[in-house]
């Protein structure tokens, strides 16, 4: 009976799984809603895990009764230790075949741990945003994640946030906005199917619903690609935050994680990279700014932004392997796709 | 039989309620939970509303089984039109005795019923903020009151998130604060009695309670008035903020609002007015710069700044009575103090 390490990757959105048995082969990919506690509660997350692993031992041929060696979860909102413990221990009472072991790290850890073993960044910007340092002594400094309401700058739910709030303070007279309103509020309305903005506060209090606001994003992304000026300066705007997240972190990264062919390797997380082209004058702009302030080696400043071509659950399940004392087998090269380098090879 | 009229002011935080004889004698008073029904919930909301009026006929010794004449309702979060439909058929279902007619207003307009018949501004900052023009034809132009996601700049609620933001992005070196942030951080910890940031999440998602955090201005305010810096540039924009919602709105107000003795009324309503000192310096830099950019004779930046001494309640009662057709006599110079007052009288 081969024995199989499982990983989740757990989004404000959506969420999937993979089983990898103990050669690095992935027997078993899947799908399933998402599974940030806060957002959707300890019960809905906690099943949805449970249901999900089942899918994905049958798809592997494994029998459900028995349970993984290890499962490693990355998870959005998984980082406050008590809340974590919570999390585990409720696994072990409600679903004892589920797995012999648990580890749960926020799904920060789980990107980098994906894209490599050495340390780096990891710059999420999905439904919500975070940023983490990750030394080579395994160390983690972190910038953000701290969910809608205290961070989530450069995400899709506060890209979504800075398009609508535009149009309501232009409306109100409150602020002008830099740019016309006009196709971007045409576009909430269509997007949310209200025929004004007071219907648009069933969406934000009475029916909250984060991924459906952050859906949002993908609209305007398509908006700013016809052109529209103040869909464009929102993505902007985004990029340029996505980088201060990264100048927060970057002061305190070890001096070899710059050293790499690549620089500092800079994982990118989320649907709102796709959104590069959009992002990037913001985000360059911000880290030019910072270069030219700053009186380090042009090494220092080396980097280059990678997109995970595995799933973060791949390096959760590296992770929840770990934890029972197995080295999982990774092709960290095949991991990562390289998108944007800046600074020359020395 | 004397048949009353009454009044109900709601808030995020309480509520109030008030009897009025056809004399305009007030006859009772009483207090309530909030009914904010954006916060609380529908449910929850039309109970308290019913059981403050009940206990308030019974004050007034009159037997609750016989419904008031009208009963006019200032509620924050009160002006959707189809959602204040709801309202009013509901109370008619579950309250048969409750009242012969309902009239629901937003805050604002309550707040203003209660200073003047003529019109004006009202600038409300409580647990949330709202500003409100009512011209003399009862045309009303609103700036604000989007609750705590999409508005609510300059209240309780977004000074107490401005102070924690400050905090907590100072602490990841996501952007500096502008002055030290440990007594404010202190604080911060002591109110809401967390030994970290990460506990703060529970108070801002798990259970979040406008209320509670919009509670914590008030520690703030005192921190100020201990001389802390960085709290007084919070309370600072807070004005600021504040007089750009009167801005937003002056422009459409009729030239006759200025006109009177104490210029253009601004009915200042909710607990945050009582921190003016605070708020006055980033307030007057607001109206003072907009006033050198306008090309408009002074007459037409003349404006008081007052506090109601009577609860919006007492309006919210007399727009219940005009309701049914019912003028109640008002006191309107006995309602209001003025505490401000901006340019020379003519």
């Amino acid at each position: 009976m081969k024995r199989l390490h499982g990983g989740v990757e757990g989004g404000g959105t959506s969420s999937n799984v993979v089983l990898i048995a103990e050669d690095g082969t992935v027997v078993a990919k899947g799908d399933g809603p998402p599974t940030n506690h806060w957002l959707v509660g300890v019960d809905r997350c906690l099943s949805a895990i449970n249901e999900m692993v089942e899918e994905a031992k049958k798809q592997a041929g494994s029998d459900p009764r028995v349970p993984l060696k290890s499962l490693g979860m990355s998870l959005s909102g998984g980082e406050q230790e008590e809340a974590v413990a919570k999390l585990v221990q409720q696994l072990e009472d409600r679903y004892p075949n589920l797995s012999e072991s648990y580890h749960i790290s926020n799904d920060a850890i789980g990107g980098i741990a994906t894209a490599t073993d050495r340390g780096g960044i990891v710059l999420i910007s999905g439904t919500g945003s975070n940023c983490k340092l990750v030394n080579g002594d395994g160390s983690v400094v972190g910038c953000g994640g701290w969910g809608h309401l205290l961070g989530d700058e450069g995400s899709a739910y506060w890209i979504s946030h800075l398009a609508i709030k535009t149009v309501f303070d232009a409306t109100d007279s409150l602020r002008p906005a830099p740019h016309d309103t006009s196709l971007v509020q045409k576009a909430m309305y269509d997007y949310f199917q209200i025929p004004d903005r007071m219907a648009l506060l069933t969406h934000f209090y009475r029916s909250f619903e984060k991924s459906k606001i952050a859906g949002f994003c993908r609209v305007l992304a398509t908006v700013a690609h016809d052109g529209d000026a103040l869909s464009r300066s929102v993505f902007r705007r985004a990029g340029a935050e996505l980088a201060r997240h990264v100048l927060a972190v970057m002061p305190v990264a070890d001096k070899e994680l710059f050293n790499g062919v690549h620089g500092l390797p800079i994982v990118c997380v989320g649907a709102v990279w796709n959104s590069w082209d959009l992002l990037k004058d913001g985000f360059l702009e911000v880290m030019m700014g910072a270069e030219e302030q700053r009186a380090v080696g042009k090494q220092q400043t080396r980097f280059s932004l990678m997109k995970l071509k595995q799933p973060s659950a791949v390096g959760a399940a590296s992770l929840g392997a770990r934890h029972v004392g197995y080295e999982l087998p990774m092709q960290y090269a095949d991991n990562v796709a390289i998108f944007y380098t800046h600074g020359d090879k020395r």
